[in-house]
C-alpha cells in the first residue's frame, strides 16, 4: 500500500513514521511506498522492500496538492497545520496553512477522479470547543471554537465529512486531546506546563506550575496519539457512518493527580523539583479548556488510550528516556 | 445610516427591502443609503430622503466584495446564495458561491480596516443540522450536515464567529427555519409541499401531500423571517456573547396539524383540494430532517416567530393575497 503523510517533520510526524517503518505496514498491510511531506524536510527511515520519499514545500502553493498526490497514496495522513498560537498571532497564516492548505489537499484528491476514493485521516482537535461546557462534554455537544485555530480545525472538519458523504474520500477525523508527555524542550504555549511539570523533573529539571493543582484536563500520550492514527486508517467506513469526526479518548485527571502518578512512578525526589508559581495570564486561557469528554463512539469504534495518568508517564519514560 | 443587502433579488431579499422602504430605516434610525445586490438585478423601491442603488454581479469574483463595501454600509445582511438543491447538483458551484463569496465578503470587511467594524447579518440554516435528532434539539446540540449546502453554511458560521471575536465585524448568523408559506408556484424542493399544501388551496388549486400527516416540522412566516433579519441588525453584540449563531424560534407542527389550521382559517371546502399522494422519495429526504428546536437563546434575545401556525396562514392572506 501506499501512504502519504503531510506535516510528517512535526512531534506526531515523526512519531508515527518510526511506528510506520518498525511495523513495514499498516492495519497489517505492508507499506510499498510512504511519502513525507512537510515545510521542513522531513527524516525519511529505511523501510525494506519499501520506496520512502521526503519531499519539502507548502501545501497551500499552487499544484502542490496535485503533485502530493499524484503516486495516489491508499492512505493519507493530513497532520500538517499551523499550531494554535501561531495561528492565532498570524491570521493570514493560520487560514492559508490550515483552512486553504486543507482544502487544496481535499481538492486535488477530488478532482483526480477515475475512482480514486482513499482513506483520509485528519487531525483535528478538542480546540473546536470553547467555554462554558457541562461537566462532560458529550459527542453531540456543538463545537464553538474560541481561536482561529479551533476555527480552521472546524471547518477542515465540515469539508471531510462532506467530501466523505459525497464519496470523493472516505475520511476520518479525530480530535486530538493535549498530548503530554511531549518530548522536547518547554515552550511558549500555555498548555507547555501539562508536559513540562511531569518532563522536566525526570529529567532532574526544575518545572513551573503555573494554575492551580485543582485543573482538570484530559491528556492522551503521542504514542496513543499515533495509535489513533493507525486505528483510524483501516477503520470500516461504514461503520463510522455520517459523522466523520471523533472525539479521541485520554486520561481525564487533576495537575493534583498529574503530580500524584508521578510520585507513583518515580518517588518524591523528583516531585520535589516543581515549583508553584501561579500566572495569572497562563490561567486565565487554560481556565477556559475543555476538562473531560465522553469520548462514546469513539472508544465503542476501538480507539484506546491510556487509562490512568500513570501508564502516560511510563510511556514517556520507555518511549523518550530509554 | 448605510446598509447593504446581498441576495436582495431573493424572496427573503425583496421582502427585507420592502420592508426597510417601508419603515424608512432600521431599528429606529433612519437609512441614508441602501445597497441592493444580487446576480440579477434587484427592484431598487424609492425611499425619500434615501440614496438607493441596485447592483449586479458574483460576489465570488475579484474585487467584487471590495466594490460592494466601498460604501462602508453599517449593516450587511449576507442572504446571497446558491440553494439547498442547486448546492447539491452542482458541487463546485455551491461552494464557489456559499463558501467562497461569503468568505470574500468577510475578507473585504477585514482588508477594509481603518476601524471599519459593521454589523453583519448572516442567514444561515437548519440545513447545518443532520439525522438522528433528540426529540427536541437544544441549542448546543452539533451540527452535523447532510448536504453541500449545510456544509457551506456551517463554514459561514465558523468563520462568522472568529472574525467577529477578532473584532473584524460584529456578526450575527440567524438560523432560519422552514419558511412557510413561501409565495409564488411550486418547485422542485423537497419541502416544497410545507406552503403547498396552504398556498394552493387558498388560490384555489389543488395541492399534491406527499408524505404522511404525521410528520412533524418548524416553520416560520417570511414576515418572521424578515423580523429575524431586521432584529439581528439592531442587536446588543456583547449581549449574544461568542456564540455568533442562532437557531431562529419557529412554531413546530405535524402536516396534520397545518391541514387543521387551513380548516379553521379558510374552511372545509379550501382544504378538501389537498390530495394526498405518498411519494417515498420525497419522505426518505423529510424524514432526515430536523423537527424540532429549542431556540432557547434566540427567544431570550427578543427574536420572535408566530405562536401557532393559523398566524402564519394569516400572515400569508394578508402579505400575498390582499
Amino acid at each position: 500500500m501506499r501512504v502519504l503523510i503531510t506535516g510528517a517533520a512535526g512531534m506526531i510526524g515523526r512519531k508515527l513514521t518510526e511506528r510506520i517503518a518498525r511495523d513495514g505496514g499498516l492495519g497489517g498491510r505492508q507499506v510499498a511506498e510512504l511519502h513525507l511531506h512537510d515545510i521542513v524536510p522531513p527524516h525519511a527511515p529505511d523501510i525494506p522492500g519499501a520506496t520512502v520519499s521526503a519531499m519539502t514545500g507548502d501545501l497551500a502553493d499552487e499544484n502542490a496538492a496535485d503533485w502530493l498526490i499524484a503516486p495516489r497514496p491508499d492512505v493519507i495522513f493530513h497532520l500538517a497545520g499551523v499550531v494554535s498560537g501561531e495561528a492565532e498571532a498570524d491570521f493570514e497564516k493560520g487560514y492559508r496553512v490550515n483552512l486553504d492548505g486543507t482544502r487544496a489537499l481535499f481538492e486535488a484528491i477530488r478532482q483526480a477522479g477515475e475512482g480514486y476514493c482513499p482513506r483520509v485521516v485528519f487531525t483535528s482537535s478538542i480546540a473546536v470547543f470553547g467555554a462554558p461546557f457541562p461537566e462532560i462534554i458529550p459527542d453531540e455537544f456543538h463545537p464553538t471554537p474560541l481561536t482561529s485555530y479551533g476555527t480552521q480545525k472546524l471547518v477542515g472538519e465540515a469539508l471531510l465529512a462532506d467530501y466523505s458523504r459525497r464519496g470523493f474520500f472516505d475520511g476520518v477525523g479525530i480530535r486530538l486531546p493535549t498530548i503530554c508527555v511531549r518530548p522536547g524542550k518547554p515552550n511558549k504555549a500555555a498548555s507547555s506546563f501539562f508536559s513540562g511539570i511531569i518532563r522536566e523533573p525526570l529529567a532532574g529539571l526544575e518545572a513551573v506550575l503555573p494554575v492551580p493543582r485543582s485543573v482538570l484536563h484530559t491528556h492522551a500520550s503521542p504514542r496513543s496519539a499515533v495509535g489513533f492514527l493507525v486505528h483510524a486508517a483501516s477503520l470500516d467506513g461504514d461503520s463510522i457512518g455520517p459523522r466523520r469526526n471523533l472525539t479521541m479518548p485520554g486520561v481525564a485527571v487533576t495537575v493534583g493527580e498529574q503530580i500524584e502518578a508521578l510520585e507513583r512512578v518515580a518517588g518524591n525526589n523528583v516531585v520535589r523539583l516543581i515549583r508553584e508559581e501561579p500566572d495569572e495570564t497562563v490561567w486565565s486561557i487554560v481556565r477556559n479548556w475543555p476538562t473531560r469528554f465522553s469520548a462514546e463512539r469513539a472508544r465503542a469504534l476501538g480507539f484506546v488510550a491510556e487509562e490512568k495518568f500513570d501508564q502516560i508517564i511510563r510511556a514517556h519514560i520507555e518511549d523518550e528516556m530509554a
